[in-house]
């Protein structure tokens, strides 16, 4: 019997003596990469933790004590020890989530897969707790050296820094890279303080060489704490956190268990907020599977080496398009830059970056400095191209409005994985980005319907100066060319059952979704409904010869795979409405809900987003 | 003649005499206290930067060199230099801005007043500059330290540190409180690197007494950098900025005109970011004013001592009525604790603070903090209040959906200056919070009408303990108490011209638009409409009760003072069609458009929300 069939949960973890911990260890590894080959998924932040999550579930008490995980994908071996074994539906419907689930276990408090959010999360639960006089609960979050560029986490930590007294457990898991190299002056500190490594060598070899004094906080350990201070303040540059007033420990060795549990430990006594700085490989556990057995490395696919998640090779990308021809834009205009926060492979900005190297700027995982940074590169005379996934929009809506729009600066913004995303589940589904741009005066926003036509939104919106742009499409496969019947104003025609005469119905086509409007005026004109599909391609703001040519039906539907309030439809309604048209409007999106993993036909299905709903909805 | 008078631009700054500068300092805050006495504004803010700002504008030259302010309220000094000493009309309709404006200047480049945002505006501004190969010209950015405790501006500086060769510098304006206290170990950091003053005194007396070496990067100058290293290293804790590759002058006094023009003359020669640490005081001024010109400084009018703008004593205000029942709340529940973004006094959280110290949390400016903190406060049992100007809820906006909305955190949030707020400009307008909120699943909106109502809000928010709540209130007085007519269902029916007949109109009146629609229905109803006013107090989501009501109606118009896009009339007319009903739906709220300062009236009549141009429309 394996050692991982034992653990049932964090107190068989617990039981476990420290020499098997190297076997479970191993286990998990295993594990992970059977399952995980089969499935998808994140892979490699997760062999990178497999010690670490050990660690913090021998020194510490969840649920009693709340482990929080930034960004949620590192917590599958944290699912694994909390009697969540049973992967084989990860990410599929009706399976475990990608991430932390509250529905799934008792364990699990976070469940937002953006960045940077932990520390306050942890800060608001240890707080709460000394409040309510919980003394003795410990609060832990575990977050990546990546996400510690958010500017969040550094409010939350010049937060913490000035509450000495809660017992806060900041684990900062330094892996050297988030999705790419950690970018900026946090990362240079982190990369100093490594390489005092040998320090923490010194103790240990001090521990060993005094160990026949067992005594905890006895006067030889005095002693040695002496010369510990002592030492590190020749050897260790304490900088930057114990600055701001945080109490410092590390670096570690990720992989050690007894190191990691000796620093988690000696924090949890500390009794005030501590940073335990742990260094750990990302994808761990590759090499031995390479080495060892060799068949089940390779069948956990291909592995984008970004995102630790398996390519999706079935055809060419929305995001290739872009990709191709920002090189292209490169070439002609040397006013174009690109600008990315922390994702330039995933957003398709690689092939600009490697062409145009001195023109990629990637900001870390910090949205918000992306936008008003872009504002500024605009002010002096270039146009930035700021490329992030549409959830991630979310983040930057003020900088967008206050620095972009209200300052007339010409940015391009593009939206990848806009729409229904799939298997990442609610907080990836790219659905908000037109109803928060809808209300951003002056901006424009184009959602191409195939790799052309983003192709020309990309051309068209870098002609744009004096207003911010966004382009919007979704994850996945680009279909095939989808050439319009015939255009009309700056209007293109994609379907025209009217036969010259009145239009019935008009079919307002959004982006991704004109394949759909087609079928559904496919099944509608079957049935003698004479109706036409317009894809407007700018849909923000609504045109005027969208206007016209809508209160020229006798009824109009708007397709969009973004939520229905304050979406498109909304905003041609609203348009309308001040043009004095009392032409009906019925809206097809997404409800106004958080929409669960699954695939993205599933969604669609589920929220009633396909031909045969919306052509019946219709009849 | 004034020495002030001969200033028309920053040449003439540049022309005088380190000699007169003193005077120059001295006039110009004469000028402030006394225009500003008559306008209102920001007062304190600039009296603090008198000095600075003319060393600023001597050692660089504007527009050459880009200036960004962050926070523009301390712009008044730079419009002073810059040719603006028409004061007469600050912050009035036609007059100039509270902040700097592109319009009016080209020495003007950030107009936006939300915080932390300057360092990525000079951050893009700068590296467009070197993309261009324009070597020579250096950007500036001014922040305070309360605006350092935003995530945007550690964003910003992580960037910036990783970028050795940009000509930046970054002034650290130190007058150790932004609106109230600076919050946080930043705060504490600062407060160390202030009392090593000492040392740039001691190295002011070096280069007194080796003045007899002019020439710069002589050996001398040399031999002197070489003592202030070890000096520094012993004197001085380097601390956080250098920790994170910044270069750091400072702290210099920021009253002295020549030690100020003497560090920015150094981080201008230094060729990579800088920051640059002044201490001022806030309000300097005010203290020879008392002694010297008592009439003149009393003339200013009361001050509020947090923002520096006069109180507005014009009876009781909607902040009053949420401050009061606050305490009341603290005093039944002891779960209910208040959360500010540095802005305890303004958003009405000071009664409560001061007889529940324990249970105000005041995160700085961090408003992403605030919210995610607050879901982390839920989370563990408690009911978090967190008061905030309704503009700056953009700033959370994704914090609200993913933290507090995905996860069911029993928060509140209220909104403090929603709608229009009239001098402050473009960007303190409130105007997006109804369209933002709308998309936010599971949220629950209420906007008051009157006092009491700001109450029962209050109380009926605090009771949801699986959903965000949000209350918005306008800036200003709170009208005279509204009692509804009747209550159908959960809705209070204001005004009722039917005579208990069919409804032709139903007018759908949204919290401090009641007196409004009340007018507009007693003009409409003289001309024989029978309508209806009908206040939802809960506006998002839209109630059942309220689509029944409508549909029953032969036409429905909608009156918000939020943006009309996505806004309640847009959310109201989904709600009806989706639930198949055709009622013709007019909306009347904020058009899409940044508006200028000007009276909350002005605007108000400028964008046709007056009971006059409504009822004119619905005729």
């Amino acid at each position: 019997m394996s050692l991982l069939e034992s653990i049932t949960g964090p107190a068989a973890v617990k039981a476990l003596t420290p020499e098997q911990l190297p076997q479970l260890a191993g286990e998990i590894r295993q594990f992970l990469i059977h399952s995980v080959s089969k499935t998808g998924g994140h892979l490699g932040p997760n062999l990178g933790v497999v010690e670490l999550t050990i660690a913090v579930h021998r020194v510490f008490d969840s649920p009693d004590d709340a482990i929080v995980f930034d960004t949620g994908h590192q917590s599958y071996v944290h699912k694994v020890l909390t009697g969540r074994q049973d992967f084989s539906g990860l990410r599929a419907r009706g399976g475990l989530s990608g991430y932390p689930s509250r529905s799934e276990s008792e364990h699990d408090i976070v469940e937002n897969s953006h960045a940077s959010t932990s520390l306050s999360w942890a800060h608001g639960i240890a707080r709460a707790r000394r409040l309510q006089g919980e003394t003795g609960r410990h609060t832990v979050a575990v977050i990546g050296d990546g996400a510690l560029t958010g500017g969040m986490a550094w409010e939350a930590l010049n937060n913490i820094a000035a509450d000495k007294q809660l017992p806060l457990i900041l684990i900062v898991n330094d892996n050297e890279r988030s999705y790419a190299p950690t970018i900026g002056g946090m990362a240079d500190h982190l990369a100093t303080l490594r390489t005092t490594q040998g320090y923490e060598h010194f103790l240990e070899w001090g521990k060993t060489t005094l160990r026949k004094t067992p005594r905890v906080g006895g006067p030889v350990e005095r002693a040695l704490h002496g010369v510990k201070k002592g030492i590190k303040d020749i050897v260790a540059p304490q900088g930057l956190f114990e600055d701001l007033g945080l109490k410092y420990v590390g670096p570690i060795d990720g992989h050690d268990p007894v190191a990691l549990e000796a620093a988690l430990q000696r924090a949890k006594a500390f009794g005030g907020p501590v940073i335990v700085h742990v260094l750990t490989k990302k994808g761990r556990g590759y090499e031995p599977a390479r080495r060892d057995a060799a068949d089940r490395f390779h069948a956990v696919g291909v592995i984008n080496p970004e995102t630790g998640l398996p390519f999706e090779i079935a055809g060419r990308s929305w995001t290739e398009e872009f990709a191709d021809e920002m090189v292209d834009l490169g070439a002609e205009r040397s006013d174009v830059v690109g600008v990315t926060a922390a994702m330039t492979i995933p957003v398709g900005l690689g092939p600009f970056g490697t062409t145009y190297p001195e023109r990629l700027i990637d900001v870390g995982i910090a949205e918000q400095h992306a936008v008003t940074m872009a504002a500024g590169l605009a002010f002096a005379g270039l146009h930035p191209v700021v490329a992030v996934y549409a959830t991630f929009l979310n983040r930057a809506f003020d900088q967008l409005l206050m620095d972009a729009a209200l300052h007339k600066a010409g940015i391009t913004l593009v939206l990848d994985r806009a729409g229904i995303t799939g298997p990442d589940g609610a907080s990836h589904h790219g659905m908000w980005d037109m109803t928060i741009c809808g209300a951003i005066p002056g901006l424009r926003l184009n959602a191409p319907r195939d790799g052309a036509t983003v192709r020309r939104a990309l051309r068209e919106a870098v002609d744009v100066a004096d207003a911010p742009t966004v382009i919007r499409f979704p994850k996945g496969t680009v279909g095939d060319p989808l050439e319009p019947v015939r255009t009309v104003d700056d209007l293109d025609i994609m379907a025209d059952h009217t036969d010259g005469g009145e239009t019935d119905l008009l079919l307002v086509a959004v982006g991704s979704m004109v394949p759909t409007a087609i079928t559904v005026a496919e099944k509608l004109a079957a049935e003698g409904v004479r109706c036409c599909v317009v894809d407007p391609r700018w849909v923000i703001p609504v045109s005027d010869s969208l206007v016209s040519l809508a209160a020229s039906a006798q009824r109009v539907a708007v397709i969009e795979d973004n939520l229905v309030i304050g979406g498109i439809g909304s905003q041609v309604e609203t348009a309308l409405r001040a043009a004095g048209h009392d032409v009906p409007v019925r809206c097809f999106g997404i409800p106004r809900g958080f929409h669960d993993h699954a695939s993205r036909g599933q969604v669609l299905d589920l929220i009633g987003l396909t031909p045969e709903a919306i052509a019946a909805a219709l009849t």
